[in-house]
């Protein structure tokens, strides 16, 4: 079947899922989790033969490692599915209820958003996770998942949609699995039927389908996120907040690439970071270098997503300097100050134009699960529909419903009749 | 000044206008409504200016009609900002307060977009309008007007400017003017610095803007809006609102264009549709055309939004084949059922996959001022960010501020400390 067959099926079922009950849903999500319970011993001599494939290839360890199953993945694989199925349903959430004249009344109610495209690297778990979260939405969905991960993704996908339509047919075409790069390509152009992109990988991947697409995209290029330690920063905390910022994992988008510092405390603070942050790289800009040792930071260091232990260090003359700094290098992700004054936080939360924006905490705190949301569906940087972590809230549009009695238009047109806008409870 | 040098300052401005006070704003726009009475003389003679020009031009009449300002339209543009100045601040609302843990503090607030590109055709109220709804919303925005206008924007632009500037320098930069078709296309190129364009005119010029940009555009191409009289639908009511939703306004995107009704009502109903729709020229399948006289519809006829006094009417076999209708010929814009049965009008509402769905009342009713958002920005189709009648919160995002005492995730990774994730009030 061609891409935009699949698609067109995939808007077809989108239709019918926007009215499926959420117990209906959770039954789903049930019926996946012990289908993969029962079914795990293909799904790893599956995924065995791509490692094999993987090894003879000579992909990287890092990305075998991704790449492999286990019983014990298999097993959190299942306790996410019913994880889940016990968020609220985003679904049919009355977000606005008003009277627009007696027995005129309007609502705004949450709908899925239709049909999602969704191309993902290397871990095969993302294929569970990412379907789990389309079935709680209500969403049609087309998957890419990595081509060194086919076999191990094909038989999940065969396992997850044996569920779905035996549960109940309504969910019959509502996920497709796409296998080859030429399908990408396809599906990037399908903006009548795909309502919403979301890239799941390197910041390559992203950047390469904000190219080649005018389908909305949800996701971010780039995680170039910084840490401002303010004149009146608690230095023994900006030394640690660095530290989990920048060493807790490097290689995740929140970590800290840029620390930007006070004139004024720079002398007492530098050294300190210095000594605390010892397996870190230190780039630092002349006013840095003059206080401690480290490489020469270039023009390039400040626009860079280093992903690793390197560290971009600069002295600003005052909180403004550090917004302004933040604002033409950053990403828009995650950022931070450390400050005692509250008056000078309020300034660089406000005046920082990110996602997210801390005060007196790790910029590693940003993501979905840690916010709260249950799920994660992806981080956007974008300002149109989600922003930041996005959990299922960012699968769904809504719409709005107006009930009445026969009332034209003409009537309040014509002055015989009045709107009372009377907002309901 | 080029248009990517104008974007570069508007962006600029953006990050400043993001912490301007509501008071400060509402400010603004009295003192733009004040400079607008004392200079109604100036720009009335620049209008008549635009107007000779479109008269000699050989313009067509209607053009000429919503190019000529009058004082009492001037009146109503300054009615209009000081009422846009009594409208709900729509940034730094709190929409989420989640405790991650004690002393951990999780805000979402709404915030502007950042910078806005608008283009508009023909009225130069449009100019006035889309300036306050962006004062309002603390972004900043680049106007493009019809060029038939030209002096009236410029001047009206001019006095705009001066107004903001007198009010506080926050606003230095924050409005933009283009005057060329060639600004136009280099605008729907700066990505980067442009976040979101609005079109506000004929779906010609939506469609070119959506075919010519990566930015996310707001809006619809078109309305093509449907009217379902279902086999319990009460006759009179089905008549009356066929009426008003074809006639009272014809070329306006929420009137309809196609008709529906079940085959079991359909030789009552029809005869009485003929009659109330006189002036209305009727094209039916073949099924309508054996109970009453009518052109012979074409497929075509489905997807054609007429703007005019005719309507497609076809007789379906049941709902189910009426939401199927609308969902493959319709534009997602608005579409209404007449229905004794509630039964009947949750089927519909939930299958019909369209921004406004309607139970016995007219699809003219989908309107940001009739459903009380005080003012509308546009009215999108799309699902992603804003659907439906947009009010001034469809010109915001927000952001996530994160307020903690130094956590790390270091402690919370290593099981030291664990989340609440309690929601506050």
């Amino acid at each position: 079947m061609s891409m935009a067959e699949q698609a067109a099926r995939a808007r077809e079922a989108s239709f019918r899922l926007a009215s499926v009950p959420g117990e209906l849903k959770n039954q789903a999500l049930e019926a996946i989790a012990r289908r993969l319970e029962e079914r795990t011993g293909e799904v790893l001599s599956e995924n065995a033969r791509d490692l094999e494939e993987a090894r003879r290839a000579g992909l990287p360890q890092a990305l075998q490692k991704r790449l492999a199953l286990t019983e014990e993945k298999m097993g959190q694989m299942a306790a996410s599915l019913r994880e889940v199925g016990r968020l609220e349903d985003p679904v049919g959430r009355t977000l606005l209820a008003r009277e627009l004249d007696e027995g005129l009344v309007l609502t705004k109610v949450s709908v899925p958003i239709g049909v999602v495209g969704i191309i993902f690297e290397a871990r095969p778990e993302a294929l569970v996770q990412i379907s789990s979260l389309c079935v709680k939405s209500g969403n049609a969905a087309i998957l890419k998942g990595g081509s060194e991960a086919a076999g191990s993704n094909r038989i999940l996908f065969e396992l997850i949609r044996g569920s779905l339509e035996g549960t109940d047919k309504v969910f019959k075409d509502s996920l497709h699995l796409a296998e080859t790069r030429a399908d990408i390509a396809e599906m990037l152009k399908l903006e009548g039927l795909i309502d919403l992109v979301i890239p799941r990988g390197s910041s390559r991947l992203v950047k390469t389908i904000l190219e080649n697409t005018k389908i909305p995209v949800l996701g971010h290029a780039e995680g170039i996120c910084a840490l401002y330690v303010d004149r009146e920063a608690d230095i023994p905390m900006a030394v640690e907040l660095a530290w989990d910022a920048k060493c807790q994992y490097p290689a995740v988008c929140n970590a800290i690439e840029t620390l930007l510092v006070h004139r004024e405390i720079a002398p007492a603070f530098l050294p300190r970071l210095r000594e605390r942050l010892k397996e870190v790289e230190l780039r630092g800009d002349e006013a840095t270098r003059r206080i401690i040792s480290a490489r020469e930071a270039t023009e390039a260091d400040w626009g860079s997503e280093f992903g690793d232990l390197i560290l971009a260090v600069r002295v600003v003359e005052d909180l403004e300097r550090a917004v302004e700094h933040i604002n033409t290098h950053g990403s828009h992700h995650t950022d931070a100050i450390v400050t005692r004054s509250r008056e000078a936080a309020e300034r660089f939360m406000k005046g920082v134009d990110s996602a997210s924006v801390m005060w007196n905490c790790s910029t590693r705190f940003a993501d979905g699960f840690r916010y709260g949301f249950g799920a994660e569906v992806g981080i956007a940087t974008g300002k149109i529909h989600a922003r930041g972590p996005v959990g299922l809230e960012g699968l769904t549009s809504y719409k709005y419903r107006l009930a009445g009695r026969g009332q034209t238009v003409a009537e309040y047109a014509a002055g015989r009749r009045r709107f009372t806008h009377r907002n309901l409870a």
